[in-house]
Parts: structure tokens; sequence; C-alpha cells
């Protein structure tokens, strides 16, 4: 049974507090086995990649193996039956179309002053994206990660892959080939985070990693930041569906659903104005859960972590999803657009009902990956500028540096650095004839 | 004595090497002190804050004067002289016009297949901006944080800075007055940090905290992301200088000396192609530093970390500046603009001998907060952007979801997520008439 609440009620309050501070992740330490993998990649690299990658993934490789080579790639991508090349290639499509539009804008001005500034954006030179293994490589999170990254104008695309007993996922490597991918790696774990931070005899290192992993993945990745950029680390899916009566509770069933299949810790909440419809909905999701193939993983999700919330009215649900500050959030009410325009913390936002946030997953266009565990209050989505940087620009004429040099004299002083006060004096000196 | 490299010579690539990866920082490991001091905060408030600020800051507070009154902040405005007064408020207007440019623009449109898309950005509700007390308390960082936050729009601009022994600096308080800040708290450490990310019953917690600070700082920032969002972890500063023989050797002294002068583990490099000059340069530098009054900082960063490189030409010069991806750039060559067309990876460029980089810690207008230690390699500096985020926006009409629906089960039935794909097909069924 997921928590039923209801905002009229006394208490409520307490209760929906719990429910914001519940914890769901409970990640196992193993920083320090992450701390000795890296160690191993850093010292004995392309050996230390086939070892260790002959222990995780009982797959013997040598140096020469570890990347895919073209041929094989096309092999792979020759498998993917045709439905299934056409909606990834659709999905890259309208992904691409979306992420064009991010590009930023360089700027270059001069003031009244004589000073002439701006900025220059430019891509990361290498990025590399981890695609894990098994259940969960899914082809969609290649195009989301590697699109954004290729639209930049990231100069070498790398993406590193377990194949776990040498299992390929063809529709992996399409999706890499499609998104502009240059290189494929089979290697998992820290060891591919290593690999891609400091760099092998055979993996050139990059300079910012993005992709979603496992608990090993996280920790390594945290390790290695600094060293190079990487993306966030994301916590366990979640939805919130904001829905009227007017709705088949069946469609909002499923999209409860579809987070909850994700993971045992992934939270689907349903907030209503109609408290009899929220029960509705409940049944549905029960219904649903008896056949579901992923039902050992959606019904614990749906029981420990789901809840129904009745508000008094639809303003009152939009105050509580900013305190939810959902990862997703949909909006299956009269005038989707109105509520829309109440709600600031969400990562994404799917309005109105003939939008399942199943078609943000693959193919709507915006990202996928997501702000988690109420992190949409401060940061975004994957975009284009997570793989770029910015560069301010800044040049002074003689007659701006006349203008403000004294200024920035008089503060340098006040922070008692003398040098950065002299840097500016002596050319003020050169201009007042002083000089020389 | 600097370090003198030339490129020209066999070896140049070994000793170029070393002094890319040699390692100026030796951070201590105050993990543990900062987690038992963010626990005590969060367990037991405001009374933890004022015993820790009794016993770091030997200043006894209670809950009441944790924070300044707008009556004690007019008094400490009040003593600011006129010069300086009128220096900070040249610099906030010159640091706002430059970040008022930076406000990103929403995005709403409709694709041909019936999609509207769009995202929309939203500033962070609250924002903390940490300043240090004692030699690093600068004006001018508080200007450099606060004024982007102010830009995006931030709803609650908290600002904490200890006060060592009751000492206040009055142009700090100035500066936050003139950057929209609304409340100043004295409090300073990882107490201070714990304090604005989870609350207390006088300091109401903020969504992200910007802001430098010494190791307690730093780890405590480490600590509290992921529960708000933070700005990076700065190393110590660096300057890159491209000079050519046409320079005063005296300027670009000063320049390499008002990086050397924050910190011993400052870093100022030089890179010219003219060896004489270079040498002329360094002369200079000695000679400066005979008399500067930070020469106890900048002499060990100068003789420990400093660098003079010649070069064969400029080509080459801009080759080893994406290399090394400083933090600052100078350019004082003929053709600077040219030069400076040629970097990719540098936090903020200086272009021209009349522009020294002092200009830009104070009044050019760009941020002077920046990525060190190589960062500039894949981010960027503080600006309007990291005090918002964006919200993706999606809104199918049900032709849409028809056209690009079909593609969008099939990619969720190939990744084994039924729920995902079915919460597709149920609106697919009753567009096509087929459900209900």
């Amino acid at each position: 049974m997921p928590q039923f609440l209801d905002a009229r009620e006394p208490g409520f309050e307490a209760r929906f507090q719990a429910l914001l501070g519940s914890k769901r992740e409970d990640a196992p330490d193993v920083d320090d086995t992450v701390a000795a993998i890296i160690a191993d990649v850093r010292q004995r690299g392309d050996e230390a990649l086939v070892e260790l990658t002959a222990k995780f993934d009982r797959l013997q490789l040598t140096p020469d193996t570890l990347a895919f080579t073209d041929d094989e790639i096309d092999a792979y991508c020759a498998q993917v039956p045709a439905a299934e090349r056409a909606a990834l290639e659709l999905a890259a499509a309208r992904i691409r179309a979306y992420h064009d539009r991010q590009l930023p804008r360089d700027e270059s001005w001069t003031d009244e002053a004589g000073a002439t500034l701006g900025w220059r954006w430019s891509p990361v030179s290498a990025a590399g994206l981890y695609v894990p293994g098994g259940l969960a490589s899914y082809p969609s999170s290649v195009l989301m990660n590697a699109i954004p990254a290729q639209v930049a104008g990231v100069g070498r695309l790398v993406v590193t892959v377990p194949t776990p007993d040498g299992a390929v996922n063809p529709l992996v490597l399409l999706a890499a080939r499609l998104a502009g991918v240059h290189e494929v790696y089979r290697i998992g774990g820290a060891q591919a985070i290593a690999a891609l931070a400091y760099g092998t005899a055979t993996v050139r290192p990059v300079d910012k990693i993005t992709g979603p992993g496992n608990a090993f993945v996280a920790a390594a990745k945290r390790r290695v930041f600094g060293k190079v950029g990487i993306d966030m680390i994301a916590g366990p899916s979640e939805i919130l569906v904001i829905a009227d009566r007017d709705n088949d509770p069946d469609w909002i069933a499923a999209d409860l659903l579809s987070q909850a299949e994700h993971d045992e810790s992934a939270q689907s909440i349903l907030i209503t104005d109609d408290e009899a419809f929220g029960q509705a909905v409940a049944r549905a999701v029960e219904a649903r859960l008896e056949t579901l193939e992923r039902r050992a993983i959606a019904g614990p999700s749906w029981r420990d972590y789901g809840a129904v919330i009745t508000v008094r009215d639809l303003a009152q649900a939009a105050e509580l999803s900013d305190r939810i500050a959902p990862e997703h959030l949909e909006l299956c009410v009269a005038d989707a657009d109105a509520l829309a325009a109440r709600i600031t913390h969400a990562g994404a936002i799917f309005i109105g009902a003939w939008t399942p946030e199943a078609i943000g997953d693959y193919i709507g266009g915006p990202n996928h990956v997501l702000p988690t565990a109420r992190s949409s209050r401060f940061s975004s989505g994957l975009s284009v500028l997570d793989f770029m940087k910015r560069t301010t620009l800044a040049r002074m004429s003689p007659e701006a540096l006349g203008a403000i040099g004294p200024a920035a004299e008089t503060l340098a002083r006040s922070e008692s650095l003398e040098a950065h006060g002299l840097s500016v004096r002596l050319r003020l000196d050169r201009l007042n004839g002083a000089g020389q």
C-alpha cells in the first residue's frame, strides 16, 4: 500500500515532511575498493583493464580487443531490427533538434569607458560516456548523453560499456553510431572511469565524464572529479503526477508505474484534488501490478515509497510540488499550461494528459538526464552547456584603463594587495607621462 | 629562482609535463572535524553556532546577535572612506552591467509533429555566500558572488562572514549592501556552511552556497553538496602571461606578482618568444620582491612554482597555453586579438598590455571566480547561470502523440520497460478508437 495523505487534515504537515525527508537510497560504501581499482589502472594501465574485465565481466580481452572495431560495430548494428532502428533514428533526430537550440551565443561589446568585454563558449576537447551493462544498458541513455556532446562540438566522443560474459547490446552500439561516437570500449565499472580520467596506452584520457552507473561507477566519478568534469550523480528516479478527476485512472496508473519499474528505490507520487480519483488510481496500479513484467521491482517501489496526496485545490498542488521539487512532473489537469506556469522547481514538466512521461524518456526531444532528490531546486538536466565552457574576455584601451584603473588600484590597496595595485599604477603612470 | 624552460631544447617535454603535474596544494585532512561540526549544528542549531563562534572566533554571541542589524550595517558602511565607496560603487555597476547580459532566454516552439517543446529558466529561491574573515576577507569577492545571484533574481541572498575577535571589515558590509544582500551573519567556518545548508532557528536554509574559504569551509561544502548546490572548490590562483619583447619588463613583473602575492601556492608563468626578455622580467620580479609588502608570500610562490618558458613563436605559446589551461591568461603581444582567437582553454583572457589581470579582479566586469588547476578544460567561471536552473517543457497534442508515440513504445519494449510502453499504448489506443 502506498501512503495516502490528505492536505486538508491536521497532521498533514508532519507526514508530508516525513515523505520529503524519506531516504530511499542506501548506497553501499565501496570507496576503498574503488580507490584501489583507480590506483591500479593508473599504475598498470591496459594490463589492469584486461585483468579487471576478466575478473568482473568474465571476459578475456587483450589491449588490442579493448575497443570495438568499426567492422564489429557495423556487424552488431546490422542485427538491429528495422522497427527499432527507425525508432532510434527518429529519437536521435528529435533529441538533436531540441538540443541544437541550446547552443549558447558568444558576446562581445565595447562599453562607454572604452573597455571591450565579452565571452566565448567552446566545447570540451574530449568527453567520455559511461553506459552500464546488463539490465540498465539503455540505448536511449546513449542518445541523451552523446547527442548534447555532439551538438556542443566535442571533438572526441568515447563510450565505455561493459559486456559481461561477452553479451553485447546491438542497440547501444547503434545509438552510439547515430550520436557520432568515435570510440567504444568493452570496459565498465570503476576501471572504465579510471581509464577515461587518467588514460592508458589504449584509452586516451577525456576531459568530461557523464552517464549513469552503479555504486562503483558513482564512487569512481566522485573520486576523479577535479581531474575531469563529471555530470551529476543521479539518485533513484521520481515522478510526481498532478491529476484532476477528468482522467482515466488507468493512464495515470501506467504513468506512476513507469517510474516505479525502474528501481525499487524509485518514487511515484500522485497529487489530486479528488480523493475518490486518487483511490481509483491506486486500485488501477494494483491491478496492473498483477501482470507487469517488472512487478518485482515496481511493486516494492510503489508500496514502500509511493504516495497519493489529496489537496484542497490545484494551487495547493503547485505549492506542494515545488516543495517536492520532482525530477519529472506530469500535469494532467484541464488547464495544464496555467498550472505549469505556477511551478518553479522541477527537472522536466510534461504538460497535459497526452504527454506521458515516457515520451520524454525516449523521443520528445528534451533530455532525460534530470536532477533527482529535490536537486531541481538548484540544478538542471543535462544539456549542451554541460559539454562546453565559457572563457571571459576583456580588453582595455589605454583610455579605458585611465577611466577605471584608479578605482581598481583603490580597491587593491584596500585589500592590501600591493602588486595588484602596482600592475595598474605602472600603466597609469605611463599614460600620464610619469613613467620612464 | 623560478624555473627557466626552453621549448626549443631537447628534454623540454618532460620538464613541461612535470610543471603541469606539479602539485601545489596540500590540503589538510579536516574531514572528521568538519563532519562533527556539521552534525553538531544540525542537532543543536543556534546553540552550536554560538558555542563554535565563541571557540573559533573568540566572540560571544547570542541567537539574537548572530545577524548584523540594519542599523549596524549602516554604521559600518558610514565608516568607509569616500574614495573606497566610489570605487566599490563603480565596480558594482560594471560587474552588474556585464552579468546582466548573461541572463538566459526561455524558449518555446511547436514542431512539425505537433509537439510543443521548450524550457524555462528560474532563479534558485535562496543563495548563501560565504565570505572569509581576516586577511582574505575581500569585498571584491562579495560583489563577484552576490551580483550574479542578484541579477539571476535570487529571492533571498545571505552572507556569512566570521568576525574573529569582533573585527569587522566595513567594506565587506558595504559590498553586501551594494549587491542587494538581505541577511548577514557573523559566523564562519564549517559551522556557517552547516547553518546555510540545514538551517537553524535563526538562519533559514538556502539552496545554493558559493564563495571561497579555507580547508574547513571547502570540506564542509563538499559534505553538504547534494543537500544544496555549491560552486566549484577553487584551488590556488594562477596566471599565465604571454608577452613579446615589446613590453616593459616591470609591467609584466607586476602582473606575475599580482597572483604570487595571493598565496604561497599560487603559480605565475611567463611564456615569451624572446629569451632575453624573459630574463629581464625575472630580474624585475626579483627587484620588486625586495620591497613588496607581501614578499613573504609572493617570494616563495614565485621561487617554488614560477616559471619562464621561452618558445619558438607565438603559435607554440598558444599550444602550451591550452595545455596549461590557465585560470587567468594575459596576452601582451602585438596582435593580441589574433592570439586570443587561437586559445581554447582559459578561464579568462586579458587581451593586450593595457589590460592587467588586476582589472579583472575588481572592475572590468567579468567574474573573478574562475576555474583553477587546469579545470578550464571543462568548466567556467561563476556566472548568472550558477544561480539559475532550467526546467524542460513538453506538451504533446493527441496528433503529436499519434505521430511519435509508436516509436517511444518500440524503444520502451526494447529496453524491457513495459509500463513505459503501456503509458503510451493506452493513449494511442484511445486515439485509434480502441480504448473504452
